[in-house]
């Protein structure tokens, strides 16, 4: 018989730094041994560490698998395509059985050649509404830019499979991608008919559109196409506060983190000034989780930039992002009372430019860790730690039990 | 394929400290770091040590299902319900389909009202025999007073189901539960039914009995119910010989312990003065654990005193615990001829008087075992031991190639 308890309760700040894992490639240090962290050092001091695999060893976490690993959703059962969480980042309403996905403004030529798959970087939330609700054989189509280029695209009605390709060419200079049904079956012959012909509609609607004709005219690439990736179906699953038992809420700038908080039914906090990236207000970021902790006993806080750096090979940019985020936004959270956690959802070593395997630092302080003798952040000196080599599926249940609201099995 | 080999058989003694793991509340140390514990430090510095999560990360186990993942027996296939484990460990006969609850004497007022779950600690053997042998609607019940207040009842009979829920209230102050049906099921509605009938029948039988006139004239509270809980249902498993190869004895003071062993197919030792609280004769259980050897393979040793003083929030208590288990039984078997292996079935934190998912420290000594460089048996000092995090359900397979009963996968 599995039981719930709950008495004692305490409340956790969860830290989330993307892509902050790192090889040795400076020096023979990583960006996050060479940085300055006297803030995350005292927490390792204090607290207990360890090196967590967000997935499995050996296995390279996509950011949206990694995150529902470490807020306790294990990706192999819950994963529901990356385009749900576009969708419900971008506050857009799904219902069950809908398909979401994650679209680009891109511009082609006729022949459909890629030029610019983000179409200079620019949308238009124009562009985007003469688009937004066309109907294709009885299903509604719906669109919204969200940021720069970016796009998400709701398919509702019957029928419909998250089982298709990308049209997406992944790169300039190729031709725009038919979609392909990736199961035999009619609902995935049917999602994929949709998707050419909204593909082809997009192009038909936008090429000539004014705000493109305005664009070329001021020498900037049309957004004269959508390209659709990453399709998801949409499905309720249990919130945290169901599965685990207490509320919690996110804080963070980009929209996908956003997106997989609103799938787990997190409260998702506005925070002015966060914007994903490397110029997000950090002391915004800190002042919002203090105060989120009030209503809240579960905070996550994610910052983007440590993994921009990484994509982008910068050791300095990211050694200097992450020395920055401890001044920050670590210096003003590590007094809060409650259990502070910090770690990050995959490695982007500068070194190799692309997400990793290698697992990721983790440390916890609170009431009660086993404070062991570590007392440096970094993806080696955890190592020694009392918290060994977890996984991110054990952190959430990790942290639960600390916080009072655990899960026994047995009497 | 899998096959197994014979030959160089080694022998274990595998010692369970019962809730041994801690979290620091005292001077930042747990009990087992402030204890006196030269004879165990002795063998972390001659063997492998590491930690080891019960069950899994973050999930609190119990002291049932705790035990079967320590010894082999993967609790999400084996468990059986507790009751199943109280009856057999009163020496009780299952049957296959048989269903067993664990049970108090109790005292209830005329309003079913609980006064005392625990008859103020004293059951009656001549109150049990009373009980034992009625028969109703074709099932026959039985029922044994163990230690103090504590029975264990024996249904047997067609169609009964261990999917019925709590009569005892768990605490003081309540009204007698009703036993309910936890599936949807005709065998759950009979067995409930039963169930309820027994309660009903447990109270008109001992309320008015001489034994219970007797106690109310001298002030005591009468143990005029019986509340049942832990419903299990038997099942003959695979024997530890069986599954693994080896012969293995249990010597355990408490009886959950015993009916763990039993239904694995151990042999239970008797020991005189092995009581399963804090005054348990250590010495007693050395002495056998050595003779045990002798015709055993495998020789598990229980000791329950840590876990009391756990859940009653007693530090010193649990120091002294620990030291004396260090002077009396390690001292002891220290030097025997066999590998000796040391570990807790769960963490009990006297900050928080309640098993918890915090690993527990293991250790193994012996022949051949990667000797590192922990010296200290302690939660943090064996986390960077050579052993790594290891799970519950490892241990036998580990200790099984050590003693040359090993598991090959392939060729």
């Amino acid at each position: 018989m599995t039981t719930k308890s709950s008495y004692d309760k305490n409340k956790v700040i969860l830290l989330v730094y993307d892509g902050l894992g790192d090889r040795p490639s400076m020096n023979g240090k990583t960006p996050l041994q060479a940085a300055n962290t006297p803030y995350m050092d005292e927490i390792s001091e204090e607290g207990i560490n360890g090196l967590m695999d967000v997935i499995s060893p050996g296995i390279v976490p996509g950011s949206d698998t990694a995150h529902l690993s470490i807020l306790g959703y294990d990706p192999y059962k819950y994963y529901p395509g990356r385009g749900v969480f576009e969708a419900l980042g971008a506050d857009m309403e799904l219902d069950k059985g809908d398909v979401a996905f994650r679209a680009n403004f891109a511009t082609v030529d006729e022949k459909m050649k890629v030029i610019d798959r983000r179409a200079g970087r620019k949308g238009s939330k124009e562009l985007a509404e003469t688009l937004n609700g066309l109907e294709i054989e009885g299903i509604k189509i719906f669109l919204k830019n969200t940021t720069e280029h970016r796009c998400a695209v709701v398919m509702k009605g019957e029928n419909l499979s998250r089982y298709v390709s990308d049209v997406d060419t992944h790169e300039a200079g190729g031709i725009v991608k038919e979609c392909k049904p990736l199961k035999e079956g009619e609902d995935e012959k049917k999602t994929a008919t949709i998707t050419n012909e909204f593909v082809r509609m997009s192009y038909e609607i936008l090429n000539e559109h004014p705000v493109n004709e305005e664009r070329r005219r001021r020498g900037e690439p049309p957004a004269n196409i959508i390209l659709l990736r990453g399709a998801g179906s949409y499905e309720k699953v249990l919130s945290m506060k169901e599965k685990f038992g207490f509320s919690a809420a996110c804080i963070a700038g980009a929209s996908l983190y956003k997106g997989v908080a609103k799938y787990i039914g997190m409260d998702v906090i506005p925070v002015e000034g966060a914007t994903g990236k490397a110029d997000t207000n950090l002391n915004n970021k800190a002042e919002t989780a203090l105060h989120a902790l009030e209503k809240h006993d579960f905070v996550f806080v994610h910052v983007k930039g440590t993994d921009n750096n990484g994509h982008d090979g910068d050791f300095e940019g990211k050694k200097e992002m992450i020395s920055r985020i401890d001044k920050e936004l670590v210096a003003r959270i590590k007094d809060a009372d409650a259990y502070i956690a910090i770690t990050a959802d995959h490695s982007t070593p500068v070194s190799i430019k692309r997400h990793s395997s290698d697992p990721v630092p983790v440390v916890i302080k609170g009431e009660g860790v086993r404070k062991d003798e570590v007392n440096k952040f970094d993806e080696v000196s955890v190592a020694s730690g009392a918290l060994g080599r977890i996984r991110g599926i054990d952190l959430v249940p990790i942290l639960s039990d600390f916080m009072g609201y655990y899960t026994m099995y047995g009497t």
